[in-house]
Formats: structure tokens, C-alpha cells, sequence
């Protein structure tokens, strides 16, 4: 299928699963899809981690859909009892889970003689759900509406996201700067608002920085007009001691 | 102050900032959090992250303050224009920013004559704050109500996780068990199903695990009783071929 990659402005992220939440397991995909996203210009504005139970999950679906172009749930896809993200799917948008033929032939073609009944549980798919395929990989993503029910395996979850790549793209990329500091935060305090007050289209980001010898700040500056970025970029470092700025690109 | 820690049953996290969000940043606190709380026995049943808006953080940190024992946020309590967790954690409870001579006193012992009117900006609290000391470190962690106001620097927020461990505490200690299997999960289905029926109390989990040569499934049991857990474990393990767990603990 070769369609137009669809234009979304915002996101959100849903991850799913006891054991990041108990401290087990590091989330590795959030990072990932944040990545991601930022290079298509499309903004994440709310990520939300909680536990692989149905009611909770179905609930959260529902109030992300609604609130972002797109939402990503990660994990809570598999055939064992504690996979119950495309229940919670089903459930948010009001529609039973039906045997999907076309996951069933993909399956068949995979693991062959060996398929199981077990195997063929990941099979289901919410009633409406679609197939999405990507250039690199047989196997497709699977979505409900706006929602992308992808996988929690990292190295799975990286796969999706080329299809990801693929079928989405932002209103226009983002641009970033970077002004690296000598001194503390609170010292550029003032020149930080006053480049604030006067560029309200870019997004100011001051971060200090711990067990870096050469700057202790690092001041950003974002958003989707490269020249506003620019120049404020420049402001800041017009308004500091020539001394202040390490380095700045 | 030695006071008896506190007994609390489930937190929530709040992780704020567009360093996350944009992917520029990976998070390094959520996981310390996570594994401090599991240590002590406190369930973490919820988290958020969201950008540096004072309006959404107020919201945020009302919503999760009702609903949890405790709340931790991590990020957005500096001196500079994007730093409005502080700001937000008053509005939530309908509490002026008042100034604490208590900080600026610690603030004079640490900073002496540099101590600026930005520096300052650090000194205010919410009107109602508690300061609340560790046994290592001469700077107190901020409180409001339930929520614990931490430092998005990872190195700081591990500082004052120090502080947490001395002063919060579960109702009792998780236990945790585990079954390394040779075989994917499609295979384990039935005999999961089986414990988690017979052992209600257990939380069963249930992960494969990719690009690891000796096993496939990672199988976990979780309670806060530990007989229960053991026999949940010794349970599946006997529902199992001889030679499909390659290690258990």
C-alpha cells in the first residue's frame, strides 16, 4: 500500500505493564518513540504508565484518543493472561474482538506446522481494527481509530516504528538550538525571560547540568520557524558576558 | 527529627518537562523511583509526564494527590522562567508561594556572598511546605500535603531518594520469584492460566525475552505474602515439562 502519510499535530504515549512499574524493568521504548516523533514534527505532549489491567487501560484509551491526533500504547499485546491492551482497545471504542484471517495467514506462513490455538490468540484484533504495513518488515502494526496498540519488546517496538516513520508525518519539523553555559542557572535567570517575553513562538528550555566540567547550563531553544529560533538563540547570547557562552550551535 | 516513617500504600509519579517529552532527554529518574518504592513495599501505580505548564501541572498534581498515598515530581522546582512545578503544586492545593527563611538560611551557609536574588527565587515554597531531612545530606527534600517536590537532575533526585527511603515505608515487602523458560509464551498460556486461577493473591507476569540464547519467557510471581508466592512458582514449574524451565529462583 502506498498511501499519503498521515498529517498529525499532537500525540500521546500509553505504556503498559507491572514490571516497569515495580522498578523490573527500565522502559526502553518511551525514549525511542519520543525520538521518533520529534523528526516528524509531531509534538508528544502526554505519556501515562500504568498497570496491565483492563478496565484502567480501556479508560485511559478513551481519554487519550480523544484529547491527541494520536496515541501509542506499548506492551500488553501477547497471548498470555496478563496481555490485555487489545481487550482495553476493543473496550474504549465500544467493539467486540474478532479472529483477524489476515494476521491468521501471516501466522501460518511464520511458524507453520507448529502454530498453536495459543499462537493464534495474538490473531484477535479489535472489530474495525486496521493492518499497517511499513516498506522493511512483513509484519504490520495494528490500529483502532487513532490508536497504535504496538508491541512492549523493545526490539519488536523499534521495528514498528519504521512503519511509524512511514505513515505519519507532523505539520512541519521542529528546529533546536543550544547555548552551553560557564555559569549557573540562576545567573542567566534575567536574559532567559527577556528572550521568553520577546519570542513567545519559541519554546525556552534552561537545564543545569551535574558532573560536566565544561558548562553547568544548557539553555534550548525551540519551535518550527528556523529563523525565530535563530534569532533568539543569538538574543540570548547578545545578552550575556562574552565569557558566559562555552560553545553554542 | 526522628519521626516513625510514614505508612503509605501507593504512589504516583509526576515526570515534568519538554526535555523528556521531545526525546532530547531520556529520563533516568522514573526507574530510581521505581526501585526505591518496590524496596520499600510501596506500590507505584501510576505515572504521568507532561510538559512545563503550570495550569496542566496543577491540574495533574490535584488529580493524582486524591487518588494516591503519595506523589513524587521530579523537575521544574529551579530558578529560571521554565521552572513552574512549584508554582503549580500551590495552585493544586490553593495555597499562596510564600518565601522560607529556612531555605535562604541553608541557602546563606552553602552560597555565602554569591547568593544572588535568583538564587533566592529557591527559597519559595507553598504556603503549608514542610521541609523534610535525611540522615546524609544537609539539603531537606520539599513536601505539600503528600507530594514530595524533587529536583529533575538525576543526580540530585537520587539525593533525595535518600531521603524517601528514611521516610516513607509499605505496608509490608513485596516477594519476588522467577522461571527462566526454553519455550515462547504461546507455549506457556495453559499453564499460567492455571496459577493465576489457583493463586489470586499473586501477581503473574509473563515477558519474552529477545536476543537471549538460553531462555524465551520470563515468568514472574509477585505478592506480599511470601509462602504464596513460592508455591505459585513451585506450581507452575511442576505444571511444566522437566526440561522446559532452564533456571528458577
Amino acid at each position: 500500500m502506498t498511501t499519503e502519510p498521515e498529517l498529525v499535530e499532537t500525540a500521546a504515549a500509553l505504556l503498559v505493564g507491572a514490571e516497569l512499574l515495580s522498578g523490573k524493568v527500565r522502559d526502553a521504548n518511551l525514549h525511542e518513540l519520543a525520538g521518533t516523533l520529534r523528526r516528524l514534527g509531531v509534538e508528544l505532549t502526554r505519556v501515562v504508565m500504568i498497570t496491565d489491567d483492563q478496565d484502567s487501560l480501556a479508560a485511559e484509551i478513551d481519554a487519550l484518543r480523544h484529547r491527541h491526533g494520536v496515541v501509542f500504547t506499548s506492551g500488553g499485546v501477547g497471548p498470555t493472561h496478563d496481555d490485555v491492551t487489545i481487550q482495553a482497545a476493543a473496550q474504549a471504542f465500544g467493539v467486540p474482538i474478532e479472529h483477524s484471517e489476515e494476521v491468521e495467514a501471516l501466522m501460518r506462513r511464520v511458524y507453520g506446522d507448529v502454530l498453536t490455538a495459543e499462537h493464534l490468540r495474538m490473531a484477535r484484533v479489535p472489530r474495525g481494527a486496521r493492518l499497517v504495513y511499513g516498506s522493511t518488515s512483513p509484519w504490520p502494526a495494528v490500529t483502532l481509530g487513532n490508536v497504535w496498540l504496538l508491541p512492549g519488546v523493545p526490539e519488536v517496538f523499534r521495528a514498528k516504528l519504521e512503519i511509524v516513520r512511514e505513515r505519519i508525518r507532523g505539520p512541519g519539523r521542529f528546529f533546536s538550538r543550544n547555548v552551553y553555559c560557564r555559569s549557573d542557572e540562576a545567573v542567566l535567570c534575567q536574559s532567559l525571560e527577556t528572550v521568553v517575553a520577546e519570542f513567545p513562538a519559541v519554546s525556552v528550555g534552561s537545564y543545569p547540568k551535574w558532573g560536566e566540567s565544561s558548562y553547568r547550563t544548557h539553555v534550548t531553544f525551540d519551535g518550527r520557524v528556523a529563523e525565530e529560533v535563530d534569532r533568539s538563540r543569538d538574543r540570548f547570547v547578545a545578552l550575556l558576558p562574552t565569557d558566559e557562552v562555552v560553545r553554542s550551535d
